[in-house]
C-alpha cells in the first residue's frame, strides 16, 4: 500500500486506487518490516505482538510479509531473545486455538533476527530482502523501519537507512520514530533537520502512542458523529472546564537517568497531553477520514494557544525522588532535584470558540490513583424552579453535565466513552462500541455511572497494534508529523525555560497528598490552593518577603518616589490611574492618558484590564507616548502591545483609540506624509490646552523616556508637540510626544522596573537639569504633577 | 428628629448634632404620627404594631408621641375596630409582663381614632394637633403621615395633607407611601410628578417592605464588614451567577382584580427583587452608613443594566387561575388571562464586575415551597488532584462555594445568612446576629447545613417594625427614592410592554410542576428547558410553525433570491458571510465587508458575534456603507450600533476598522474636509480595486439603499466612490458608498425583512434599472454576485 506525499490532497482516493492498480499487477508484493531494537523492552513488550496483529489482520488480503528483528545484539543471543518472544505471542480470544498455532507457526517462519550495526549490515539486508523477494517470485512493495533505539541512535540509523537500505524504484519507504522527539524546541529542530535530510515528511511516522489509545482515536470520530448534539455545545459559552489528566501510581524508580532529564512536562504533557488537548480543541474538519484535513486542523490548533508563562503551572515532585536520584546517579547527599514529577498547566485559548475555557492539563506520579481521561464539563445554564429534593437525576440540567473520554484505569478499569444522561444519547459506532455494565456504587465524577450513557470498546486493543496497523494503512493523523512536533516544542519550550530554577512542591505521595496538590485558577494563573506550611526556621540565604517591605514612600528628583515590590508597584500604579480617570471623569467628562510601549507596561495593562471594574473606560481617550515605525499590526508597534494586553480586554470606544499615524499612504513615517502634525492636530481639537490627564513613560537605561534619546535634534525643546526620531536601537526611526508636550501634562507617571535600570537610576537621582544628555531629566511638568514609580531592583538593587 | 434634604452631604452627623441642640432647648419636642388607612388589613396586621415598637424602642428618650389612627370609616365604628387592635399588640419576648402592660397601656391612651374625609377634617386635625401641643407644654417637632391606602386615593390626601396639614414651621414633615406605585413607566411618572407637586423628594418615604428584612438589611453591611475576603470574589472573575427568588404557595384567590392588573411581574419582580438586586451589584460606597452615599451607588446601577427584551423571560400562570379570575370578576366562560402568575427573568449587568454573569430573578405562586433567598454562587476555580472521595466537605475547593442571603421561610424556615465553610468565616455583628443551630440532614442548596457558616438574628423582627424606625431616623436609603423608582420602571416596561400578548405556559402548582417551567439560559436568552407538549389539535388560528416552511430559494430581479423565516434567514445570511470571508481570507489574506446600518442588521450582528468560531476576524476589514453625519459615539450613527452589536464581541484589530470619516475638524461633513475623498482614497489604498468582498444593503419603503435615495444627485452614477447625500429624514446629511462602487464588490447581499417592505419588495420586483427611481434597482455588480436575502414577511406579506 503506497502513501502518496503527505500534503496532496485527495490522498485517501489515491491510496486506494493505486492500491486496486498493484492488486492488478501480475506480481504479488511484498512488504518488509525492519523492527530496530528487536530484542528492547518495548519491542518484547508490544511491538512484535503489534506485528503478529498486522500479520493477522492482513494475512490472505494479498500482501506477503517479512519481518526482520534487528538489533546491535550478536545473532546468537538475538535470535534466542526473538525465539522467546515470538513464542509467547497471542491471538485475539474469539480465534480457534487451532487456526491461532497455525498462523503463529507461519509468523515466525517470516520472521528472523539478525545484527545491524555497521552499513555493511544495513547494505547486506538490502541485498538479503531483494534477493528473497526475487527468489520468491515476489514484487517489492514497501519497506517498514520501526525504530525502537534510544534517541541518540537515530541519526546513525537514518543515515544507514538511507544510504544503503532503501527499496528499489517503486517501492516505498516508512520509518517510524518513537519520543522522545528532542528535549526543546531548539533540539527538536536540530533532530527534525537531521531526519529531514534523510526522509522526506511522508516517510517518518513519529508515534506518540496515546494516539493508538482507543479512547483518544474516538475523540474526533465521536466528535464527527455527534455534530448534530454538539455543534451548540462545543463552545465558550457551553463548556465550563477542559480538563486532560493522566494520573499515575508509580515513581520513577529504576528510570531516574532518564527521568531526571526530562521530568514530568516533557515525558507526558509537552506529548500525549498536547496531543490529546488538540484533539478537542480543533476545528472539525468536514471529513475526518482525510488525514491531511485532520492533520491541518489540528496543526491550526497551535497558533491559537495562548503563550504559557511561569504562572500557568504548579509543579511537585515526590519526597523520595531525589533520594532515588542520588542512590541511582550516584549524586552527593546534598544533591536535591529541580525535576517536576507532578505538574498541573492551565492552557488558555485565543479564539471565539474557546476563549475564556480553561483547558487544564495535569500529570503526577505518586499520585493517589492511576487513571487517565478528557472530561469536559458542561455550564450549569438552568434554573431547576423545583427545590432540589424533587430533582431527576437523569433529567435535571441543574445536575452536572459532562462528557469524559476515559482514556483508561482508575476506578472503572477500562476505556469508556461517557455521556451524562442530562445531556444527549451519544451516536458511537455499534460495531467496536458497546454499552459498559451497570456497577451500582460506582461514582464517576461526581455522578453514578447510571447517570451517564457509557460505552466501552467491545474489544481492547493494545495502542502499538493500533499503531502498527495505521502505519500499514497510510493513516498518518495517528502520528505527530514535523510541524506538529515543532509547534509543541514552541508551545513548551518557553515555559519549560522559565520553570528551569523553580522549585517544585514536594508531596507525599498516595492518599497522604490530601489537598497539598490541588491548585486553583486565577486570573489567567494557577498556584496552589493551600499555602505551604511555615518554616519555622528560615535558611540563611532566604530571600527577605515581600511583606517584609512596607510601600516606601520618599523623594527622587525633588518628586514624589513610590517603591515597592513588582507586584505592589503595579497595584499602587493601577490604583493611581484609575483615581485619577475617576477625578477627571467626573470633573471634565472625559479622561485623556497618553501611555508608553515596552514590557513594564505589560503588566499594568494587564492589572488594569482584570483587576479595575470602576475604570471609567467609556469615557477614556487612549493616545500613545510613542511609537516605532512600523505598521501597527507588526509585533514590535507599541499599539499592538496596548491592543493584546489592555483594548481586547475593556471597552474603550474606538474613536476614543488615538494610535499614532506612523503609516500613511502606505510609508512609514514619512516626513512628507505629515503625521507628526496630524497626530499633534488631534491632540489639539480634543485634549484641552494639550494637557494631558496623565502621561505614562518609562526610562532607558541611556536616560531616555518616550522616544527621546540623548543628543536627540528634535523634540527635547521647542514649539513642535509631536516629533520624528532616530533610536540607537532598532527599528531606529520613531515617533514620539515632545518634552514640552509631556509637561503640559497635569499628572506624569514615570515608570521604572528591574535591576537593569539601577545604575541609570543612581546616576539620574544626581544630575541636574540635562535633557540633551539625559533626556529624564528633562521631564519636569509646567504645572502637573510628576511621581516616580521604582521597584525594589531598580531602587535599591 | 430632623432630616436635612437627602441631597446634602454629611447628612449623618447633622443629624445628630441637631438632636443634641433640640435636646438642649427648653421645651420638650413632641412627633405626631398619622396613620390613614388605620382600619385596613396592612394597618392590622403590622402597621400598629411597628408604631408601637416605634414607642418600645423611643420612649424615655426625650421625644413625646401621639398615634392618630383614621380611615373614611365613621368614628365609633373606627375606634372599635382600633380598639381590638390596640388590646392585641405584643412586646418583645424579653420585656417583663407588668412592664409591657404598662406601656401598653400609656400608648393606647396616646392613640386615638379619627375620621379623615374632609379637608375640613384635616385641617381640623391640624389644628388640634397644635392645640394639643400647646396644651401640654410641648414643641412639636414633626408628623408622619403613613398612607396604607389604595393608590387611587393618594393625590386627594396628599393635596389635603400639603394644603391643610402641615406642620408649622420649624417642623418637619415625612409620608409614607405603600406601593404599587404606578403601572408602568409612564403612571409611575405621572404619579411622582402628582406627588412632587405636594411634597419635597426629602419628605416622601416609599416604602418597599423588602427593605425592611433583615437580611435585606444586612446585605450592604455584611459586603461591608467581609470587604477583605470579597474583594477579589465579588465579581464576575469569580461569581458563576446570581438568583433572587421569591417563591410562593398561595395563589392570587380573592385579590385577582388586583392581580390581574399587576401580575408577578409588577407584584414582585419590578419591586422587590430589583431592590435586593441593586444591592448585591452596586457598587459598595466606601461609608455605608451614609444613605446618600448608598442611594447614589443604588441608582448609578440602574443605568448599567443590559435593556430586556422579550427573550429575556420566561412566563407561567397557574392552571387555576385564570377560573378564579372568571369567578371573582364575572368574566365570561371564554375569558383566559394572559397574566403571569410566574416569571424567570435572565439580567445581564454591563460593567467590568459583572459583564457575563447571569442575574437570575424568580417568582412565582403556586409553587412547590415558599422561599426567598440571595443566592451567589461562586466559580469552581480549583483542581482538586485527589480522587472525590477524599475529599473534605467543608474545606475542598471543589464542591460548591455559594453565600446565602436567605430571606426568610424554606426548609431553614428562618432568616439567615449562609457563607459555605469552604468559602471563608464571615464576620457579622456579634450583638444581633447568632449562629445556627445544627441540624442534621437538612441540605440547602446542594450542600448539608453543616458545610455552612450560618448566621440568623438573635430576634426576628418584622419588616415594618424596621421600616417605621427607620423613617423616624431618616435612613432614607431603606426606602426608594422617585430616581429608584422611575429608573425601576424604566428598566422593566419595555420587558412588560413587549409581553402584553404573550401567552403563559400553564402549570398545575406545587410539587406537581415537575420540570414543567424550569428554565435554561443560552445566548442571553431564557427559554423553558421542557419544550411543550404538542396539541393533538392545533386551535383554528394556530400560525404556521417555521419548520412548516423550507428555504426558498427562488429568483428576484433575476439573482438568487434566499427566503425564510427571520431566524433562519439571518443564520443563512450569517453563514453565507462567513464562508466569503473565509475564502476570501484564504486567497487574499483579508476579508473586506461593508455593513450597513439599520435595524434589520442587528440581529445579523448578534448572530455574528456568538455563532460563529471560526470566523476570521483578525484578517477582517469593516467599512461602512453609508453613516448618518453625527458624531460617531452618536446613538445615531450607524457606527455606534456597529460597535455595540459587533465590535465590542469580536476582536477585529483597531486599525481593520474603517468608520466613515463625517465628523472631521469638529465638523459633521463639511464639504471642505475632503472626507468623502478621504474614505475613496482608504479604500483605494486597502481594497484591490476597490472590489468589496462583499456589501451588505438593506432596502427603504421608499426604493433607496445604502443613503442613496430617490431623485439623488449624487451617487447614483458616475466616478465618485464616496459621495454626500440627504435624506429625506432626519439626520438628512447622509454619507455613502455611491453605486459605482457598491457594483464593483465580488457580492452584495440586499438583505430585506418585516412586513412594512412588503409593498416595495412587490414594485420593486417590476420595475427596470431606474435607479433615478428606485436607487436599490441600480444595485447590479458589474462582475461579482448579487443574492436577495428576504423574510416572509417581506416576501409573502
Amino acid at each position: 500500500m503506497k502513501c502518496p506525499g503527505i500534503w496532496k490532497m485527495l490522498m485517501a482516493a489515491v491510496c486506494v486506487a493505486l492500491l486496486s492498480s498493484l492488486q492488478a499487477q501480475d506480481l504479488p508484493g511484498q512488504v518488509s518490516i525492519i523492527l530496530l531494537g528487536a530484542t528492547g523492552d518495548l519491542a518484547r513488550k508490544y511491538l512484535w505482538q503489534g506485528l503478529f496483529h498486522l500479520y493477522l489482520e492482513e494475512v490472505g488480503k494479498g500482501h506477503h510479509f517479512r519481518f526482520h528483528g534487528t538489533a546491535l545484539t550478536s545473532t546468537e543471543q538475538g535470535q534466542e531473545v526473538i525465539a522467546k518472544v515470538l513464542e509467547s505471542l497471542s491471538c485475539p480470544r474469539d480465534m480457534a486455538p487451532g487456526h491461532c498455532a497455525e498462523l503463529k507457526a507461519q509468523f515466525q517462519q517470516l520472521s528472523e533476527y539478525r545484527q545491524l550495526k555497521t552499513p555493511k549490515d544495513y547494505l547486506a539486508l538490502s541485498k538479503d530482502i531483494e534477493a528473497q523477494v526475487e527468489h520468491e517470485g515476489l514484487r517489492e512493495i514497501g519497506r517498514i523501519f520501526y525504530l525502537s533505539v534510544p534517541p541518540f541512535a537515530y541519526v546513525d540509523i537514518a543515515r544507514n537507512i538511507n544510504s544503503s537500505c532503501r527499496p528499489g524504484p517503486g517501492a516505498w519507504l516508512r520509518v517510524v520514530l518513537e519520543k522522545p522527539f528532542g528535549h526543546d524546541l531548539h533540539s527538536a529542530q536540530q533532530l527534525a533537520a537531521e531526519l529531514g535530510s534523510f526522509f522526506r515528511e511522508e516517510e517518518m511516522y513519529r508515534v506518540d502512542h496515546y494516539l493508538g489509545k482507543q479512547v483518544v482515536a474516538q475523540i474526533l470520530p465521536f466528535r464527527d458523529q455527534n455534530r448534530a448534539a454538539l455543534d451548540g455545545l462545543w463552545n465558550r459559552h457551553h463548556v465550563e472546564r477542559v480538563e486532560v489528566v493522566m494520573k499515575e501510581t508509580l515513581d520513577a524508580e529504576g528510570r531516574t537517568s532518564f527521568y531526571e532529564e526530562y521530568g514530568v512536562i516533557r515525558d507526558v504533557l509537552q506529548n500525549h497531553l498536547t496531543e490529546v488537548l488538540t484533539l478537542v480543541a480543533m476545528e472539525l474538519p468536514v471529513n475526518i477520514s482525510s488525514p491531511e484535513a485532520v492533520l491541518q486542523h489540528k496543526l491550526q490548533a497551535f497558533p491559537v494557544l495562548r503563550g504559557l508563562q511561569r504562572h500557568s503551572a504548579v509543579l511537585g515532585q515526590y519526597q523520595a525522588y531525589s533520594g532515588q536520584v542520588r542512590r541511582e546517579l550516584q549524586k552527593p547527599d546534598s544533591f536535591h532535584s529541580l525535576t517536576p514529577t507532578f505538574a498541573g498547566i492551565l492552557v488558555h485559548i485565543d479564539n471565539l470558540r474557546w476563549e475564556g475555557v480553561p483547558f487544564i492539563l495535569m500529570s503526577g506520579k505518586v499520585l493517589d490513583e492511576r487513571v487517565s481521561y478528557v472530561r469536559i464539563l458542561f455550564k450549569n445554564q438552568a434554573f431547576c424552579v423545583q427545590s432540589e429534593k424533587h430533582w431527576v437525576a437523569a433529567q435535571s440540567r441543574c445536575l452536572p453535565r459532562q462528557i469524559i473520554f476515559h482514556i483508561g484505569h482508575g476506578e472503572l478499569g477500562s476505556p469508556a466513552v461517557l455521556v451524562s444522561r442530562n445531556l444527549f444519547r451519544p451516536a458511537l459506532p455499534s460495531a467496536g462500541w458497546k454499552e459498559v455494565e451497570g456497577r451500582p456504587g460506582l461514582r464517576l465524577f461526581g455522578l453514578p455511572l447510571s447517570d451517564y450513557y457509557a460505552y466501552s470498546p467491545v474489544r481492547e486493543q493494545d495502542a502499538y497494534s493500533q499503531l502498527i496497523s495505521h502505519i500499514f494503512h497510510c493513516r498518518k493523523d495517528s502520528f505527530v508529523t514535523t510541524e506538529n512536533l515543532l509547534a509543541s516544542w514552541a508551545f513548551w519550550t518557553p515555559l519549560l525555560d522559565s520553570l528551569a530554577h523553580e522549585v517544585p512542591r514536594l508531596y507525599p505521595g498516595g492518599a497522604e497528598n490530601g489537598q497539598l496538590l490541588d491548585f486553583e485558577l486565577s486570573g489567567g494563573h494557577l498556584s496552589f490552593s493551600q499555602p505551604l506550611p511555615e518554616q519555622l526556621v528560615p535558611g540563611p540565604d532566604s530571600a527577605p518577603l515581600p511583606s517584609d517591605f512596607q510601600v516606601l514612600r520618599a523623594k527622587y528628583r525633588e518628586s514624589p518616589l513610590i517603591s515597592a515590590w513588582p507586584e505592589e508597584l503595579i497595584a499602587r500604579l493601577a490604583g493611581d490611574i484609575e483615581a485619577a480617570a475617576v477625578r477627571a471623569v467626573r470633573r471634565f467628562g472625559e479622561f485623556h492618558l497618553a501611555l508608553s510601549g515596552g514590557s513594564s507596561p505589560v503588566a499594568l495593562f494587564q492589572q488594569l484590564a482584570t483587576g479595575h471594574y470602576s475604570f471609567p473606560w467609556a469615557h477614556t481617550h487612549l493616545w500613545l507616548v510613542d511609537e516605532r515605525c512600523v505598521p501597527l499590526w507588526d509585533p514590535e508597534s507599541n499599539f499592538q502591545g496596548l491592543q493584546t494586553h489592555l483594548l481586547q480586554h475593556v471597552r474603550v470606544p474606538h474613536y476614543n483609540v488615538h494610535p499614532m499615524p506612523v503609516h500613511r499612504r502606505q510609508r512609514l513615517c514619512a516626513e512628507e506624509d505629515q503625521g507628526t502634525q496630524a497626530y499633534a492636530e488631534e491632540i489639539s481639537a480634543l485634549v484641552t490646552n494639550s494637557s494631558f490627564d496623565l502621561v505614562l513613560l518609562g526610562m532607558g537605561a541611556d536616560g531616555h523616556t518616550a522616544s527621546l534619546f540623548p543628543q536627540s535634534p528634535t523634540g527635547l525643546d521647542g514649539e513642535q508637540l509631536v516629533v520624528l526620531t532616530t533610536s540607537p536601537s532598532s527599528p531606529h526611526r520613531r515617533m514620539s510626544l515632545s518634552l514640552p508636550l509631556i509637561n503640559r501634562a497635569r499628572k506624569v507617571a514615570v515608570l521604572v522596573m528591574g535591576r537593569m535600570k539601577r545604575e541609570i537610576a543612581m546616576l539620574v537621582s544626581r544630575v541636574g537639569h540635562e535633557p540633551k544628555k539625559w533626556p529624564i531629566s528633562g521631564v519636569l511638568p509646567d504645572s502637573g504633577q510628576l511621581v516616580w514609580y521604582m521597584d525594589y531592583d531598580a531602587f535599591l538593587g
